[in-house]
């Protein structure tokens, strides 16, 4: 638990802030063979990727990976996959007002307590800009599950929230408009609202829903890494993200047992699936769903009270370009975090019996 | 990410099956010198025990925790602790009548795909039974943890959910009543609900709440092994956990930015604390507080169409002595994983900075 | 790198001092449906066991191994495999006169130092009695790896070497010896030589070598964790080891590249093997063998002078009853530790390609 | 254990074959506030680097590290050290002549097999190449140790042997010739020797020794990760190392207790250091030593038969540009893993007691 990897075998650990030269990072135990698709990794990076619409942030970046090793010749070659990303717009005088003083809701006590210094240029190591690496580790996981199929849309943007289930929807919609949400209508209605919040300077919250499809039986490894605990934790750590559900979730802990077990059919699929997927911490075969919950962005385009290090009251305006709204950025992060823990669980799974 | 093992350096690593002779585990990587209260042990495996009140199974086990090693002279010397807890109410031909079948909602059938063999006595690993070694480590992190203040109780059972939040309650009455609610009226609620459900075979599900106080600033991993997602997975980890949210939870996804925002105090502290306590993955010194959601028991007092193995019908009855409801045994489950997150963040930030 | 597990997938973590009620273990990452014999798993714990010749120690232990979960109606259930072993011969007083004495040449010192507290009773922790847990887990990876032969033998005692390599000898004379040396004219000098060494109250030093057979192309997982680097570890870790090489080892330092290269076979297999069955830290289906140095055991059966803890001098006898040399009982040491490395390696490479 | 990372708290992830863009790493846990030396680092990378002498390989490479992440202003930040090395002189047309071949005594045939894929350019991943990212991170290894004080030398090349102790030298002669033997008369010997063997289109091997001085009581973490198993771990990964020995080593072997046993002074040093500084796997403050045995390198100038992947035999001669002896550059290299082990020995080591 050093904090910068995740993963036992297929294991991706990061490095870089939000305004160094680079982010990057090393995959590890991604098996030899597999055939890489550069334009499907390309298409992961632009789906997270600033400035891609109107309602989220206009800041510019390539996103452009860049592998260094462990793939030859279009395939991996077992050896650790390095990449790095550029951070092509790091105007790092953009956060010079803020230096010396802690933002609300930010990480710039916390990180100034911990470890006694700062980068305080744009959020440095806790800036959403590494979750880019995660992307693109992911897209490699992706290719490897194959047919395993992981799908995340937006279900809520404020008090405005999707009431079906994932069952219900068509997901070829969900990237036909840029709030990621698979009902058309709702979409519009999310996308409005996104960009009145973004004219009041202000930011709001919303949540993602997740489908994992053609899962085989027997990912997770219990006790500890149940598999819904671990992708609990992949999804938690996601900045801003402050809850996960799946299966049931917290609706299911009003529901009695004789309502809440799933039947089997004679075939060992179940008539209902409030498990989410999962039982005793090991995939059952079924979907796999659940929702992740994030807050509002904390930094404001208006005007807030803080203080400085010294403990004195400022008064500070956010500058930069910032999302005022994270979700539709976080559906290709939502889905990464969920190849990661597939990919690894998928290769851990080999080794469960002779 | 073997399954067995929670934590990086306050590591637990535990073994056993719900049937046979014993459980155990073994923890490492507490320090040396640390006196144990050996009686504060046994009261937290008291608080888990089954047959302690009339609302929980009637199954007897002792639960006494048998340490063997890395206490000398009543203090830690740094060496691996040992420890056993023997099943003494293994009466295994309980469960002859499940051999061959796949219980609804239980973990039969996973385990028995994964692995291709299953112990199918009571549930084997996947019992619940395990978390007795979780709740004699927990015991020690606390007793490591000192001033850190971890409370747990019972927020929820079916409809019946608190409103209020934990600033509202009178945390010495929730070892009051059975069901380890702080509010006496709805506790009262609570219990005869239970135990009406209990006439009915049925089970029901429920919310435990915890709080961690006077929690010093600085605990948590960035980026992957930020203490949320750490605790996140500490608590899915937990048999019939479906759901997890700390600070403002799912219910703050619907506030904008300039709602959720936790305002400075002069002193470092935060006016409000939507956050839950950590900023970025790490602790900011205010209340840590999160909601843990739970699926009711699978096992029901009633009749059940199910399959076994080979895919026929089966009719089944639950024998044995289970909960009707699981959470107010997993109050002190919940406590002892929190301490567990805590204990490893605590000794891991001793090596921020130099 | 906690200190008390070894392996990755197959994983063994020991807690125990030589003077409490027990020591054991949990194995991890076996997988599922590997048929246990336990006679084997005895006879190994015979090989290693006190009081089995007379050059050895007479202290009296049963070394009986108990399982107490992981194994169900004789086969592995892919669960964690705990287990004890009695310390039915912990005459704790025998210790009682080194409380506060530092011995030479023993971890007295650099415990009470690193730990500020020390379980003084005959070594605790840093006893050789802790490698019983490996013995045991290192005959279920036997178990495993099947048709890969692991053998060791005594190479060495104080002067008396054995010249020739393992292709000399007839391995089934190992056990027919006390030393466990496959030369039985040397296996007798030696013997008579342990025998004066005890009557004069001192020890000696030795070495064992060991050759591993039929290993499969493909072991090992560089960089760090090539197969001879992990092999090596293992050997060190075991008590009183001084040294470690493989392959031709610090005699292969004198020669030049053109006497050192192994030339290819047509069918892969190499003319010579001054490699030692490892290339790049992969195992190249050639035979494995490395030979390990052992220091001569530290407690005297004479008078030393040495200090207390208080730094005063002290004249001391070693008491209680040790071995005049360890080599004899390490053999199967060498061969469980070899076999812990083996059965990670050949699971790990399960994942090497898709 | 996934071969690409060293350390536990202060860990080295590497990445990079010898003929991709570039090489690279993540280093982990090096506590924040450390004020890097920048020249120092680069000092080390020089004394590794090719081309340096006329007794090494001629191929010309820059070496030049630079960091993308972790530093700020000087310090180090607490979140990971990124860095990159570029290969700017992989000439891969060197190398097609061996595309499909396999070299005797390199690791083509083991990758070939166990990946079933080989970036065949010039060893790819088993190249030395990737000792660079080691030399990297150890140097700010070395810096976080401060005062202790890591000094390897060559102590033998080929049947040239240095007989004293490290006692009988002084330490300021090392880097005075391009051999680092700290004896000007031997060094003198081993560098015409080392030239002759080249004109010879030939390779020898060698011995480094290693002496850490000031090290603090503690450092080790046993069982398993004992302070010697480490560092036998950590050299035995080093390309080319045939074996490891520390204090008395295999000579040892030959000692009676009586004679090997180290008494102590009055104030807990000891009279003599056969123990080479490490008592039960932990540091006792004496100065550690040991020696590591290197095999000839295995591409020769001249001509050897060989196999293809088909299994036909070939005749190759070695192009591109090779060391004649590796000892002289590996010095920096062995110096490099003993800092990072003792780096993450000492920040363990803090968490060892309350």
């Amino acid at each position: 638990m050093a904090g910068n990897s995740f993963g036992t075998i297929f294991k991706l650990t990061t490095f870089g802030e939000s305004h160094g030269n680079a982010i990057g990072g090393i995959i590890e135990g991604c098996p030899a063979g597999l055939t890489i698709d550069f334009e499907a990794i390309d298409a992961e990076m632009q789906r997270r990727k600033p400035g891609q619409s109107a309602i989220v942030t206009q800041r510019k970046e390539e996103d452009k990976v860049t592998f260094l090793s462990g793939i030859f010749e279009g395939k991996t070659t077992g050896t650790p996959i390095g990449f790095v990303i550029d951070n092509t717009n790091q105007k790092s005088n953009d956060y010079s007002h803020i230096k010396d003083v802690y933002r609300p809701s930010h990480a710039d006590f916390t990180y100034d307590k911990k470890y006694g210094i700062r980068d305080y240029r744009g959020g440095g190591r806790s800036s959403a800009r590494e979750t880019a690496c995660r992307v693109a580790a992911g897209a490699i996981a992706k290719q490897l599950l194959k047919d395993i199929k992981i799908t995340a849309y937006v279900s809520g943007v404020g008090e405005l929230q999707l009431i079906s289930d994932y069952n219900h929807f068509d997901f070829s919609e969900i990237e036909k408009n840029p709030v990621r949400c698979p009902d058309p209508a709702m979409a519009a209605k999310m996308e409005a609202y996104i960009k009145q919040i973004r004219k009041e300077g202000d930011t709001v919250g919303g949540q993602i829903s997740c489908v994992i499809q053609n899962v085989p039986v027997g990912l997770g490894e219990p006790v500890f890494d149940k598999l819904h605990a671990q992708l609990g934790k992949a999804m938690l750590s996601i900045n801003a993200v402050k809850g996960f559900e799946y299966g049931s979730g917290f609706a299911g802990t009003r529901l009695k047992g004789s309502e809440h077990n799933d039947l089997f059919n004679l075939n060992g699929t179940t008539k209902t699936n409030h498990s989410g997927g999962v039982q005793g911490g090991i995939s059952n075969g079924e979907d796999i769903y659940f929702t992740v919950a994030f807050k509002p962005v904390a930094t404001l385009m208006r005007e807030q009270e803080t203080i400085d290090a010294e403990g004195n009251t400022v008064t500070m305006t956010g500058k930069g370009r910032h999302d005022p709204c994270v979700v539709p950025r976080a559906v290709p992060i939502v889905e990464a975090m969920a190849a990661l823990v597939l990919a690894d669980f998928y290769l851990l799974n080999k080794l469960s019996k002779i």
